[in-house]
């Protein structure tokens, strides 16, 4: 986890994160805005959720969420992947964690819809505080950047509105184009 | 988080860790080891006190637990770095986080003697998995890392085993030196 490099960069700009350094983020980040998480959601599974939500890529890799090639064969890597890293586990905790996973996957309950905004959300934080480097250099536009943060949405109206904010001020400022 | 260098190595040993990637793989640790967790304990808060324990670091840096000079003054180093760190939070968020982190530096609930036990044995787990790459490099002997992990023992006497186990096969194997 800590030598598989994301396109993200951090916020100094000076290098990409790992996943286990964006891992932790996200989990703190979960914490503090934990204003924002419905009712019908628990923080601590949330933050599990986080915590182990990139184990796949031991195996799989990191799949850039723009890159639609790599996209398509991403969840049976992931599966994949799953099998084996889960199953190292005992066959209580491999079970345990495995559904944990699935959960994330699906983002179907507010805890995997919560935990999936923060995915999202931590690289769109990045991305506005290096004036769109990652942005920059695979030529990503707004069109994606919106699609993709619909997630964010999903979980809270609250965040929605904060990702619209920085997407309309990134395309403004002129490091994010239409 | 991600730019307070570590004395411990990675497992292979190809450089040291950051503070981002040691509360990853803590908060991770806490959850694979809960079955060590006493009953009177809760996953969630102990979880919650890896993610934040180092953030006094940004300030205060990163203080190595076997340099004795050092140790002097981390406390009053910490407890300002605390004061701006958490102080940079809502008022209601401040006080809940600075609380959480002053139970843990005061080790004295069970949520905090198993959070401080995992900042313990994930150091231990990494210089026995480097062949004591970090204890070679300062010259530290094994009365000194017995000493540091009593703190697992006041934790899990399981895990307090595992830790003495790990510390006679380092000296057997020599790369630990009484």
């Amino acid at each position: 986890m800590k030598n598989i490099w994301r396109k993200t960069y951090l916020i100094s700009g000076a290098r990409v994160e790992n996943d286990a350094e964006h891992s932790w983020e996200m989990a703190l980040m979960a914490a503090v805005l934990v204003e924002h998480l419905p009712n019908t959601a628990d923080l601590h599974q949330v933050i599990m959720m986080l915590l182990i939500h990139d184990l796949v890529e031991i195996n799989a890799g990191d799949t850039f969420a723009y890159d639609e090639a790599a996209l398509t064969d991403q969840q049976e890597r992931e599966q994949q992947a799953a099998e084996r890293i889960y199953g190292l586990l005992p066959s209580d905790q491999a079970k345990k964690f495995r559904l944990l996973w699935d959960e994330f996957e699906a983002r179907e309950t507010p805890n995997a819809k919560f935990a999936k905004a923060m995915d999202r959300l931590q690289p769109l934080l990045h991305s506005y505080y290096t004036q769109g480097k990652t942005w920059r250099e695979y030529g990503i536009r707004a069109a994606q950047v919106r699609k993709l943060m619909t997630v964010i949405r999903d979980a809270s109206a609250e965040l929605g509105d904060l990702a619209d904010h920085l997407i309309a001020d990134a395309i403004e400022q002129g490091f994010l184009l239409e």
